[in-house]
C-alpha cells in the first residue's frame, strides 16, 4: 500500500476537501501512475451531491485521468515507467461476457467497475478517482497518450472525447453526411469537431443567438437557433445524425422532424424517462432511429486518443487550481465554463498535507 | 373510364355498402387489375371510422390487393393480360426524391400516394382501394405473385407481410439472432414467421397463458408471460432484436430490458406518443435502439412475395363474404380472426347491383 493525497467529499453537503487515503498494492497486472491532470466532468458533481442515490462516502472523483507511469506489476508488458498514459471513466470489467470480448466493457454483462465510487472485483473496496496524486489501475483499462497530444488538454478526451467519438463512429458517420449537434458543452464542442474530422457537414442547434459565432467559431457549418419555429421547419428532414448531448429532459420531437429517412437520433446524455414523449409515428413513418451510447471500450478509447492526434483535436479547457474545485462546481453548473476545468494535479502536489 | 363496383363507407357512422364508381382511362404507365381478393387490414377501420381525422368520404378500402392485369398502357413492358399481380398500401410517389430513388417510396419526401384515401398526383382526385372489382395502378407499384403463392393467402402480405418483413431485413436479422415479437396479431404471425425463415430463434411475448400452445405452433422457440415479472427478469439481455407490432400505447421499458447491449427494438405499429416514456437509461446504458419502420418499398415488396415463395410461407387468413365486411370488422376490433380476414371479390361480382 501506498499513500497518497487527493480532494475527497465526505457528504452530499460537505464540498470536497483534502484526504489521504491508500494506493492498493501492485498487482501483477497493475499500472501506477502518478497523476499530472485530471478533467472536471458533470458526473463528479452528481456522485458528489449523490443526485442518483448510489455515493459511498468518502468520494474521490475524477475519471478523466492524464498522467505518467511509475511502476509496473510483474505481467505487464504494454507499458513501461515514464510513459504517458491516461485512464477513462472504467478500471475493470468481467473480461468474459459477449461485450467484453467486444472490447466494449461499458457493456459488460456484470457492469463496468467504475473509476471511482466503483467495487473493486477482487477485495470488494470502493474505488478512488482522479482528484488525487496518484492511482494504480489494470493495464487492459491504461491508454497510451500520443506524444503530439498535450496532456492536460487530453485529459477530458477520456470521458467527454470517447463520449462523442464512439456514437459517430458507431452509428456510421461518413464523409458527406449531415450531422446535428445538441447542445454546445463540454460533449457537444467535442462532438463538432469529431464530426467535422469524419467529414460531415455539422449543425449545431442552439437556443441562443448569443452562442451562433462561438458554433461557428468551433467549426459549425450552420446554426440553428432551435426555439425559432421557422428555422426549425426549414431544416426539416434535413439531417442524417443528431448528437444530442443534453443531459435533462426535452423535446426530441422537433429534432426527429429534422431528420431525412433513417436518420439516427443518439442520445448520449439523457437518462431520464424521455419527456416529453416521443410520437412513434415520427420513428415509424421515416425509418428513424432514437439510438443511445455510453462512453465507450478500452480498444475506442485508445482510438478516440490517435484519432485527436492524428488530426490535431484537442478539448479547450480551463486549468484549474484543486484548492478551488467547488467553486468550479459552482461554475460548471452554470454551464459556465469554456469548455471543461482540468485540474493541474501540481497545484494538490504544492499544497499543504 | 369504366365502372367498377365497390363497397364504401359514406360517413363514421355509416358502415360500408355498396357503390358504383369510376376507375380512370389507362395512362400509358398503368396496369388495369381485375381483383380477386383483398385482406382487410385495422387501418382500414380507422379510415372508415375517421379515427385520424383525415378521411375522404365515401372511402373504399382496401390495400391488401392481389388480382389478374385484365389491360396495360401504351409503354408497360413488364406485365401482361393475364399475370397475377398485387398492389399493397401505395399506388404512386414522387419518383425523384432520394427514398423514391432508393426504392424507398414509403419514405418519398412528398409522401407517397396512398392506395385509399390518397390524392392522385395528376388529376387530384381521390384513390379508390381494393374491395371492388377492379383497380387501375402505376405500373411501378404493381408486384407479380408468384406461382407457387395461393392468391388469397398472398393478399396480406402486401401490407401484414411486408411491414413485418421489410425491418428484419432491413435492421439485419441473420441466422442465430435471438428476436423477439411482441402482438400476435395479423402482422405478429408473420413476424414470427419470418424471423424463423431468416434463421432467427423467436421468443412471443403474450399477455396470456392462453396464447402459449398458439404461439409454439406459430413456430415460437420461446414463450413469455409478459405480466409475469420472474419471467421477465430472466429474459434480461437475452434478445437482440424485438418486433413490436402493438398499435396502441405500451411500456417499452420492460421489453427493452431483454434486450442486449447494441439490440434493436423495432416499432411497427406505434404511431401515437410512446407512453409510458422510454427511459433514456434503457438506451444510452446499453447502446440500445428504439427503431421503427413503415411498410416497404416496392422493389422488397416483391422481394417479399418471392421469399414467401421460396419458403413456403403464407398467411394464415380467413375467407370472408364482402357483404359480412361490416360484421368482420366487429371481428377484428375484438381482435378474433385468426390472423386476417380476406374477402373473396367473388361475392362482390356475384352480388346484386
Amino acid at each position: 500500500m501506498s499513500e497518497t493525497r487527493g480532494y475527497a467529499a465526505q457528504s452530499p453537503e460537505s464540498g470536497l476537501a483534502p484526504i489521504n487515503f491508500e494506493r492498493r498494492e501492485l498487482r501483477t497486472d497493475d499500472v501506477a501512475i502518478e497523476i499530472d491532470y485530471c478533467g472536471v466532468c458533470h458526473t463528479d458533481i452528481h456522485f458528489v451531491q449523490n443526485d442518483w442515490g448510489m455515493t459511498s462516502y468518502p468520494v474521490v472523483p475524477g475519471h478523466e485521468i492524464v498522467g505518467r507511469v511509475t511502476a509496473v506489476g510483474g505481467e505487464v508488458t504494454g507499458f513501461k515507467v515514464g510513459d504517458r498514459v491516461g485512464v477513462g471513466c472504467m478500471v475493470d470489467s468481467c473480461r468474459h461476457c459477449h461485450a467484453c470480448e467486444d472490447g466494449l466493457e461499458q457493456y459488460c454483462r456484470e457492469g463496468p467497475v467504475l473509476t471511482y465510487n466503483g467495487q473493486d472485483r477482487h477485495d470488494g473496496s470502493i474505488t478512488f478517482g482522479g482528484y488525487s496524486e496518484s492511482v494504480v489501475v489494470s493495464d487492459r483499462f491504461v491508454v497510451r497518450v500520443p506524444d503530439a497530444l498535450d496532456m492536460a488538454a487530453a485529459a477530458p478526451l477520456l470521458c467527454a472525447g470517447i463520449t462523442t467519438y464512439s456514437p459517430l463512429v458507431h452509428y456510421g458517420v461518413k464523409p458527406g453526411h449531415k450531422v446535428g449537434v445538441v447542445g454546445m458543452g463540454g460533449l457537444g464542442h467535442m462532438g463538432i469537431k469529431f464530426a467535422k474530422a469524419l467529414g460531415a457537414e455539422v449543425t449545431v442547434f442552439t437556443r441562443s443567438e448569443n452562442k451562433v459565432a462561438e458554433a461557428k467559431r468551433q467549426g459549425a457549418d450552420r446554426v440553428i437557433i432551435s426555439t425559432d419555429d421557422d428555422q426549425m421547419a426549414d431544416a426539416a428532414g434535413a439531417l442524417d445524425y443528431i448528437l444530442d448531448t443534453v443531459p435533462v429532459q426535452h423535446d426530441l420531437n422537433p429534432y426527429l422532424q429534422t431528420l431525412t429517412y433513417d436518420g439516427t437520433h443518439i442520445l448520449v446524455g439523457l437518462l431520464e424517462p424521455v419527456e416529453p414523449p416521443v410520437e412513434g409515428g415520427q420513428l415509424v413513418m421515416q425509418r428513424r432511429v432514437l439510438a443511445g451510447s455510453l462512453i465507450g471500450g478500452m480498444p475506442e478509447t485508445q482510438e478516440v486518443l490517435d484519432f485527436c492526434a492524428e488530426h490535431g483535436i484537442t478539448c479547450e479547457v480551463e486549468m484549474l487550481d484543486i484548492a478551488k474545485i467547488n467553486q468550479a462546481y459552482e461554475r460548471v453548473k452554470r454551464g459556465d465554463v469554456k469548455y471543461r476545468f482540468v485540474i493541474d494535479m501540481a497545484t494538490l502536489k504544492g499544497s499543504a498535507g
